[in-house]
């Protein structure tokens, strides 16, 4: 028991075997398997809740900008909301704060989350303030939905079409190129960085809340996250590899051997909104996707068989998503 | 501007300066002039909402139980629920939590949180898991609330009573026996450590509701927080320091020179409610004392003249309250 007391504890370890006893059965948490709850006011007016986290060292680079950072905790609330078919409404705010900190960091800071709260237009509601070692930063977030129906991440049905929003793989590459594991000329370099450091949530998940029948933003790569759609009801995925959208720049570099494109797809924070829904559906997804000008592409099919195949070749699921082990 | 760079950043400078614009006025926010804020659902709907923050090194030493930390982060929060006249509903969880972290501490955490809920009756909802260098837990609470009224910090009256709940002091005198900085016999010790681990929450708020004019949670000192009750409206207080609720065996120990009274004062976690209202509702109050079996002591009076008098004395207002400064 002593030598095995620190083996085995990942997030989900965490979560099963110590937190799921404290919600109660309360269908508002989805049992913890969601990165959202919800608020029940009545029977027709809900608040979604969701609250994400980002440290330092861990999330961010200790030397990144201040303004990349507030992005970041912004963009990745935002996703999850927009995956549940919310809008933002307001949020709460936990700073932790190492001394380090200077005026012109709480400036940036505040200033990049002011421009946000403009275009998404949302407002701090609260929160709170602790001196720590490193900088910690919580949120939780608040969304409105127009009636009852919230995206679940449980719904997809056989047959469903499987869809994904703008392109994978940028952020993840931008990594590699911010930690120097991948080297290319400073354009191609700068253009992928700015897409890890400065992520774009894809706020389309209130127009899809009666479309889609299961959703999930794409935060911890996107074969753990299409996993996350699946395991629910023991279904399957067809994936056609060839259609998952990478940019030309991108691609270019798969083919130069700088990336392996499972690498690129199981791992990376891409905020793409990833999601399930009856083929009859299909046109109406064109449809919304040429009005807001987002590009949405099918990649692939829910099949009634586990597992996730990639043009008919299944996946080895080691480390098919990012998880904390502590 | 560089040299001055570090100097001023206090809590309440990086709220007025940088956070303070992001609440785009919106009255739920309270303007950031409370430990707690609210949703409106509809005009006598609302959700009451707090966030607080703990930091191990900070808020608890490093070699703390899990059950006292749980304790800690849960207590805060009733608390600040409790002061704006709500009772508690469900909570969200952000874990910042080391590699240390084992089995064991994680068995410990969950089964105080438990049992709290249980005494409480309130639910998780939901939340996140981070890795972090130390422990930084930070829980958003939500509070319901029968109707539309919440106990405001900026309704005393001239002429109000002040009330608080409990007994003041202990929690400051068990950190200071904790860090050794005071000496006295065993059971002494344990049982004001116990007071500074192990803090309860005086649920009395929701039936305060109807009756206080304003209230506050006493987390960071009992003159800096009445301070804040002050504040708003430029009012001032006369306390009466002889009727200030402190047991008998810590009286003791001011009357030995162990403790000053104004040190007790004005530090400290008390989690006690502070609370002001009409003098004609002083026999609601001590009916409600009576038949809840909370001690409410009637400690002084609201006053027309800024500042706080104790015993006819105005108090120097430095130090008057916790506040870090970054």
């Amino acid at each position: 028991m002593k030598d095995n007391d620190r083996q085995t504890l990942s997030e989900s370890f965490i979560i099963n075997n110590y937190l799921k006893k404290l919600n109660f059965n309360k269908k508002e948490s989805f049992n913890f398997e969601n990165d959202g709850a919800y608020l029940s006011i009545s029977e027709n007016k809900k608040i979604v809740v969701s609250n994400d986290t980002i440290v330092e060292g861990v999330d961010f680079f200790t030397n990144d900008d201040a303004d990349s950072i507030a992005n970041k905790i912004i963009c990745y609330n935002l996703s999850d909301i927009s995956s549940m078919g919310a809008m933002p409404y307001c949020f709460n705010l936990s700073l932790g704060l190492p001394k380090k900190i200077s005026k012109k960091w709480l400036r940036s800071f505040s200033s990049k989350i002011l421009k946000l709260q403009k275009k998404y237009k949302f407002f701090l509601l609260g929160g709170d303030i602790a001196q720590t070692k490193h900088i910690v930063i919580s949120a939780t977030f608040f969304g409105r939905i127009a009636s009852g129906r919230i995206i679940r991440r449980d719904g997809a049905k056989i047959n469903d079409d499987i869809w994904v929003t703008g392109n994978l793989g940028n952020s993840f590459a931008g990594l590699m190129f911010k930690k120097n594991i991948i080297k290319t000329n400073d354009s191609i370099k700068k253009f992928f960085i700015k897409k890890y450091l400065y992520p774009d949530p894809c706020m389309i998940g209130d127009k899809l809340r009666l479309i889609a029948t299961s959703a999930i933003d794409i935060s911890d790569g996107f074969y753990g996250d299409l996993n996350k759609l699946l395991q629910p009801n023991n279904l399957g995925a067809n994936i056609d590899v060839k259609s998952i959208p990478i940019l030309p720049k991108l691609k270019n570099l798969i083919l130069s051997h700088k990336f392996k494109i499972n690498k690129l797809l199981s791992a990376g924070d891409d905020y793409e909104i990833l999601f399930t829904s009856d083929p009859k559906k299909k046109y109406l997804i064109n449809a919304l996707s040429k009005k807001n000008k987002i590009k949405i592409t099918k990649i692939g099919t829910i099949i009634n068989k586990k597992g996730i195949y990639a043009d008919g070749k299944i996946l080895s699921l080691n480390k098919k998503s990012f998880q904390y082990n502590f």
